[in-house]
């Protein structure tokens, strides 16, 4: 670990002079927001010459901040020769990504290769307070780092993912999950208490994040996620970044009002999209068919043996939803859709009526277009974890914030 | 007009080389774009030192390029003194401007210090044919340049307002108003004809382009229009940069379905925005009422006068018109909404009830956001000539394309 320390606060030093473009900033920049990369690959991100990364590429060796990382097949099912990568030294730098869920925290720890080294459940319990959750997530971090025989010292910045929309500044909103956080200045609380860099966004902001980082959307600058449970969630990426709005609550599209005379929803709106394309309403009814409490999951096992209710309660859930994302695309029109969430494990007895419903509303229809003016609906990479991979995303991110212009409707 | 000639060919010529990075040609692109500005002005657009911008402007100048521009007071009510300012040569080159509307063809010229010099309407016919608007434009084109004594070797480009979504390729794909223009290529239709660079864009996208240079959006970055008239159109600002979408339709808020059971739209669709947020229907009820036809103007005009009726359908308007926002805010949560069209005319009475119906409906409430956090909603500068101003516009935002990124959501 000696390497690791020097590398360490050298690397520290390197991602701290956000405003020096040297090229061995700009290569370790690219490293950390990308993971693993070839040479040709940092020669197009960085717009350096073949030559200038090599020399810069053999300092970074020397000093023990960047390594080769395992060769990875990248031919796209093509004959070719496999690329040869390199990456940031796993032992210069670690990130913790959080989770705040329900009745607790969940952690993780990555080092800047992109690799989770663990992850860790903290139970607490409902309605826990801000002080409480600070509490556990000190003592999450110590306990992952003690049992991983990493150093605290080696922590790069810590990630927050939270289930309510969040200023760009940290400050929570509408706290319809975590009650007592309601007006909380999250970056502040846990950068005050962790020592640390803190990033903090919505938990559908980190899907995405997930997803472009190492899901369905890698590769992609602009896409739209809609995140279907138990309730809706969403997310747009515009030129490689999070749109966060002025506060915070862009990508809300759960609570688009849709039926001016639906339900009262949980937002104190009516007719939000959450109320008919979320599985909140299938789980109370199968329940209430059942006699017991039902969940997403039995919903979507029961229709895949042919149940029939269960079908027409997925099915229902997929025509509100592709009704919704028609409106969604009047308005933004994006070239990629991608429908996560555990109830987009339903597949096909999801989506198939889900994009009819997008086509039967859509302005502009398919067939009108030429394939590469046509909106592309694809299933998401995760289902359970992406909020907390996406949270420790943030972190890694950051590493390369200074490449990317993040100007956008007041992204972060 | 000899230092016109010539300062015309150089000025092309610095247009044309958009990958030169010289300081002579950063001015020439900022002052492209923006029409006026003080040496400060520029110095913060370009990124230059003082003394390199007094260079670049003594020998702007020198060719003949720059002029000094009439100073104008800048102060804002405080005391100071008025900045003086500079702008590309008026005689060095001009634009055209050109609204495809319902039965013939609105077109202005412009000079590239942003002074509008002419402007013309030519009549032809409903449902005019491609071939005929093309004959109409290019006569157009021609009485302006001979009745200003304009140079036809100065025009530098023309820009085409087209009440359709348009693909960033230029492809007209739904063409409610210019039925035959379907499918029709208007970039490639134009250029070949022509012999100037043309840009085409959405009409709403247009008049969101006026308004970003000349109206109530100078200076801001990222806003959202809501055009109010005979239809609902809508344009996004992010970056200040229009966003289009992959297929031309971003921006499209008349046609959010937000009543699933609501009437038929001349979309295809059902309970459209534009069915309750528009003046279609007021001045349908209002003509049957009076016997004859009636007008947005006329209606607006009684309802300032007191008659209830004429209150109402505006009143219910702007309800309609709030409800969609507060939809289009749960999207994307913007800093601004500007509110134009002819409905905005009527003033308070529209954007009252629309105020309160946004703030009903909206996800996070005003109350609860710091003054920062706060989404702002303002009338629009233009209500009559926003598109062919904002045609124009696409001509001299282009002359400082290669100044700002564009790659937002596939913006131009």
């Amino acid at each position: 670990m000696k390497t690791g320390m020097m590398s360490t606060s050298r690397l520290k030093q390197l991602l701290d002079e956000q405003q020096v473009e040297t090229p061995i900033h700009a290569i370790v920049r690219a490293l950390g927001g990308e993971g693993s990369m070839s040479a040709a690959a940092l020669c197009r991100a960085t717009n350096l010459a073949k030559s200038t990364v090599s020399v810069a590429l053999a300092d970074l060796k020397n000093s023990g901040i960047v390594v080769d990382s395992v060769i990875r097949e990248r031919n796209n099912g093509k004959a070719g020769r496999p690329a040869r990568e390199v990456q940031l030294n796993p032992n210069a730098g670690t990130c913790v990504g959080i989770h705040l869920e329900l009745e607790g925290l969940r952690l993780c720890v990555a080092d800047v290769s992109h690799s989770i080294i663990d992850e860790l459940y903290i139970p607490i319990h409902q309605d826990y307070a801000p002080f409480q959750g600070l509490t556990a997530a000190r003592a999450g971090i110590e306990k992952l780092y003690k049992s991983n025989s990493l150093a605290r010292s080696h922590l790069l910045g810590i990630g927050i993912s939270i289930s309510s929309p969040v200023t760009p500044e940290g400050v929570i909103h509408k706290a319809s999950i975590l009650p007592s956080w309601a007006g909380v200045n999250a970056k502040e609380l846990f950068s005050n208490e962790l020592n640390a860099p803190i990033f903090t966004d919505n938990e559908s902001n980190c899907a995405a994040i997930a997803e472009l980082m190492w899901g369905s959307a890698a590769n992609e600058k602009d896409f739209v996620l809609l995140k279907i449970d138990l309730g809706v969630g969403g997310a747009i990426v515009s030129n490689g970044s999070v749109i966060r709005g002025i506060a915070g609550g862009a990508g809300e599209f759960g609570h688009m009002m849709i039926d001016p005379h639906g339900a009262l929803c949980r937002c104190g709106n009516r007719g939000c999209l959450e109320l008919t394309a979320s599985f909140r309403e299938p789980v109370q009814q199968m329940s209430a068919i059942l006699g017991r409490p039902s969940s997403i999951d039995e919903i979507i096992l029961m229709a895949e043996r042919g149940d029939m209710g269960a079908r027409r309660l997925v099915s229902n859930c997929g025509q509100a939803a592709g009704r919704g994302l028609a409106a969604i695309c009047a308005v933004l029109n994006p070239p990629i859709i991608i429908v996560s969430g555990r109830g987009a494990l339903a597949g096909e007895m999801l989506i198939g009526p889900l994009k009819f419903e997008f086509e039967n509303h859509a302005l502009i229809k398919s067939a009108e277009l030429a394939a590469e003016n046509r909106t592309v609906i694809k299933m998401g990479k995760f289902t359970h974890n992406d909020s907390l991979l996406g949270a420790v995303g943030l972190v890694l991110r950051s590493l390369s914030s200074s490449l990317s212009p993040q100007l956008i409707l007041n992204s972060p």
